[in-house]
């Protein structure tokens, strides 16, 4: 086995050119005995194995600077630095990252979780190397699907100022997570499929040989003006901002692209190496559908087949049924999606009403403000997001959505902890985000069929910004544990009663996924002689203060719940109205500590966090012993 | 006067072409007339009168949909639907807005201030209409400098799927705020420059022409395979994308601007129509100094000379000042602005380290993982931006800058109520979406001098990200006030007090700019007989907790004042402390109620949302009676 010789970075550096195909076969073989039983990115880092071997054969580590975008891609980058022996543990909790990260090792850079981010994070570092008189190469591997976010153009547009080198190998894989949209991608398509990647100079050249004076003409045009040569190349699109293009080169041929790569690093100043990759390279279920095998969980090697067999609907399946529901009954519904048409449960949709679903590639700022424009043009717009990727449309919900009041409703579905995705990706900012925002409405459902009941009242009964956030995964059923069987109707900023007896001397105040906690916090704390009233808040914003300001005095300790930081989340809203309503009695904040949350599963992160029944209860049991030292509440 | 004759929209149509010219003239003296007096952004809109009056020559309003960029270009706009008559108003609280508003004109079909959304505004405008099968004609104006922003570029993006027409005016004055970076702005130039403005076409046509076997070139490259025919004409970076490109055209030219834009709106799909403009057009001072004409106050018409002067220096000297004198000390340190070198007090630090000055355009996405990206690379980046501009950068923050922990300064301008601008540019979220990302830390300022040991402490002695927010205009000097003369140190997460007395039961716990409007209520406050500590607590993130827990209980009532929105803010932070210290007095938060605040002069605003000093010796005094009657406070 060659890969046992790959222990330490730069250890491929001793094999010899022939050797090289048979490692990427070896890696490949080892990505998928482990990703099928740990889970994982398969379809990109299949892809990126040889693009990977080349940058390696090339680059010193850890001297070298190599940002890789989304940074999920980079398993092979994790192997041959020393990290095959961890591969067991990733994702898991305390276990390597399937992400870059720099505490994982030198040879990371940057973290890196999220798209679009890494030319202009490498732009930052190579002028920073410009500035220090620094030699080490600067290199940053980006996908075509990442192209289509701003900030992947925002730093292409500001990377041509530099004197020095930046290479940037396009990972062109004709793919984002679920398809690739847009003008720039249509580019793209054009470039690769020029003859047999000879590349269109030598298209025209050619053209212009077979034709008496052609050669002159080819001179001449040479010789015209400022700009005109930059005509005669593909990769115009960047060549025009200044960035000077190489390929597109067959990511696969390992000797091409260490060709390229060390061609490109001679180069003073930006440059692209156009690589045409294939996701899923090697693995047939992968290469056919890649979708599937973008991110998944544990698989079996032999058939591609999913081993976790989902048994209960997620709380996406329910938002995608309700909205092809409401979608029938009502003409004016569009949905956009930002490059996650399937992870948000739109493909349905799609399906159903081709001409109303919007994917805008990785844009969610673009999809914010576009759903704004379609709802001021008379539409009602769903945007389906995840939490963590619509901080990217955090000013255009303010500006463009809330300023106008316009009815949109937003599906932030992954709220909460994600789990194995990690740090990037946890959605715990989104109600603090999203409440600050002045007239925007926000919910979070118990569980499945309050998410129904949500999603239709956002649609039916509203009109102004309105915002669902729910979580990742199976949806709770809390049907049975309420007083009121299918719960109550929801009501504009009411909340909803779970259990509650007016000798109760302790409130439960939750949110979201929380009231299912706080369920069974209750039971926990009834055995230990403390009977509490549970309360499903329904809303984040505007809170139902009327219930808790009438309420209020009936209680020694008021618990507000939610998963979500403390600042500036749905807790300190809670006890901002008390405060108010003259409530005098001791108040516990059951939310994540001002500190970011790793990968591993939702329930250990939950335990982590204090966020898990046993965890609250005990808080809440300190607290009340706390209170009886300091002697009494009131 | 013609411009008697334009009192509703559509009134242009009854002017002869002849009469168009004369016209312009007319709205521009207009224009500085009444410009000099209010204060406005000036040099914009003399830019674009004519295209101006060319687009109400062709569009019908209120049917046709017409997005202005950044909306501050649009008075001509108002002018010509029926707003003439309110511009001695303009910006004035109560008057008309200077920026496009719904509320103001059915004319105005969607908010704009922020700069680069009316292309995606304009594409869900587009859309709707598509999806509706109306007629209306949907055109939106950017400048170049807009095309900076990722919003515009993932718009343009998106735009190509579009089976109906949207038409695209790039409004191209070879300017944004302060200058144009990047290699978009390169593209253009050479656009613009090619000869004659006949086009980059014409160019190659005419000069295969003359080569014997040129015709047949020409024809047989324009038989050639998909994309190479674009190869031919200018404009081919939108071309690339899917968008047609008219022009370059003279934007001063009506006629040839009415032609172009009727040729545009009979494409199917979305066209770009590229007009050449003068900032400040007409007028000698600001096409001279369009940057001091971007945003200007009142002025002499005869000289272009501001009339007020500047007296004391404001917030931003003293940022500009200290931090150049940091600079001096240490090489690490680099400057980011986006766009707003002039306005965030750069000029000084880009002559004196202009290798260290970085202009990234109107991309603060960018801007903020660039500056991660440089302290990653050992640099001290100083990203000065304005509050609400820095909304865009929200996700970078929490990604790029706080996950890594890096050393990145934000120098946050226009922190608070701004005033004339108003309700897109108000700087009111900033304390509530930064105290929520972990480890970053948010100081303000309570006067000038302490903005200078703000930024000293932030650059000196952290080593983590920082913000430190401060208000747009003079700087406070409250040195007198203070007990402490110059102020005591900065020191991490601790609080200053200002004044207190061990028999004062009111504590008034302030943050940045409320600082000296709490000095000023004490006073009313003393009079009344109501004695009260100060505390300026310098610390928004962290906050400090062992003052407030130490000394919270010798106080009755605690009032935290903040010039931010309270959901998030300073003040819920404050009370969650409180609540954990086991505080049971009073507490009264005084900051920016739950709505969007709108434009008027910064005294006026604070005192309608209750900000002034008055407005706050007045909520404490009826808090206290309140309190007296519900039977005291414990």
């Amino acid at each position: 086995m060659l890969l046992e010789k790959i222990n330490e970075p730069n250890d491929i550096k001793k094999l010899s050119p022939d050797e090289l195909p048979v490692l990427a076969k070896e890696i490949r073989a080892f990505l998928l005995k482990t990703l099928s039983v740990t889970g994982g990115h398969v379809a990109s880092n299949l892809g990126d194995v040889e693009l990977t071997i080349a940058l390696h054969r090339v680059l010193d580590f850890p001297s070298d600077k190599l940002i890789w975008d989304v940074g999920h891609q980079s398993y092979t980058h994790k192997i041959l630095t020393g990290r095959r022996d961890q591969f067991a543990s990733l994702r898991q909790y305390g276990g390597i990252s399937g992400f870059m990260n720099p505490d994982e090792s030198s040879c990371d850079p940057f973290i890196s979780g999220h798209s679009s981010t890494s030319i202009a994070v490498a732009s930052g570092l190579a002028q920073a190397r410009q500035l220090k008189g620094g030699r080490e190469n600067v290199v940053a591997v980006i996908g075509d699907g990442a192209l289509t976010g701003g900030l992947a153009y925002e730093a292409l547009n500001n990377v041509s100022r530099l004197k020095s080198n930046l290479t940037i190998i396009l990972n062109d894989n004709h793919m984002s997570i679920s398809e690739n949209v847009g003008g720039m991608s249509t580019h793209l398509s054009s470039l690769r499929t020029s003859s047999g990647y000879k590349g269109l100079k030598n298209d025209i050249e050619e053209s212009l040989r077979k034709i008496p004076g052609g050669e002159q003409a080819i001179k001449r045009i040479r010789r015209t003006k400022n700009g005109i040569k930059q005509l005669l190349i593909p990769g115009m699109i960047f060549e025009n901002m200044g960035i000077m293009y190489l390929g597109p080169v067959d990511g696969h041929d390992i000797g091409s692209m260490i060709r390229l790569i060390r061609q490109a690093l001679t180069v003073e100043g930006p440059v692209i190496v156009h690589a045409v990759t294939r996701k899923g390279k090697g693995y047939l279920p992968a290469e056919k559908n890649p979708s599937l095998f973008h991110g998944i969980g544990p698989f079996d090697l032999a058939t591609g087949k999913p081993l976790q067999k989902k048994e209960k609907p997620d709380y996406t399946d329910i938002f995608s049924r309700t909205l092809v529901g409401e979608a029938e009954r009502d003409k004016r519904i569009v949905a956009v999606t930002a490059a996650m048409g399937i992870g948000t449960g739109l493909r349905r949709f799609r399906r159903d009403f081709p001409d109303r679903y919007f994917d805008v590639g990785i844009a969610e700022g673009y999809g914010t403000t576009f759903t704004a424009g379609l709802a001021a043009g008379g539409m009602l717009p769903v945007f389906a997001v995840y939490s963590s990727f619509l901080q990217r449309g955090f000013d255009q919900l303010i500006h463009d959505v809330a300023i106008g009041g316009y009815h949109c409703v937003f599906a932030v579905d992954r709220a909460g902890i994600v789990g194995r995705d990690g740090i990037t990706h946890q959605g715990i900012f989104d109600l603090s985000y999203l409440t600050m925002i002045p007239g925007v409405t926000v919910m979070a459902p118990k569980d499945g069929r309050e998410l129904k009941r949500m999603l239709t009242f956002a649609i039916r009964e509203m009109n102004s910004p309105v915002a669902i956030r729910y979580p990742r995964g199976e949806a709770a059923d809390l049907s049975e544990e309420s007083l009121f069987g299918d719960g109550e109707p929801i009501e504009y900023a009411r909340a909803e009663i779970i259990k509650k007896k007016s000798s109760d001397r302790v409130l439960l105040f939750a949110i979201g996924s929380m009231v299912g906690t706080a369920i069974e916090a209750e039971v926990i704390l009834n055995e230990a002689g403390i009977p509490v009233s549970v309360v499903n808040a329904r809303f984040a914003a505007p809170l139902d203060k009327d219930f808790l300001i009438r309420e209020c005095d009936g209680y020694d300790l008021i618990v507000s719940m939610e998963e979500n930081v403390r600042f500036g989340g749905f807790g300190e809203k809670v006890l901002s109205v008390l405060a108010q309503s003259g409530y005098r009695g001791d108040f516990l904040n059951i939310s994540i500590p001002d500190e970011f949350v790793p990968h591993g599963s939702c329930e250990e992160l939950k335990r982590e966090t204090g966020l898990d029944a046993s965890s609250v209860a005990a808080a809440i049991i300190k607290r009340i012993e706390d209170q009886k030292i300091r002697g009494g509440s009131r």
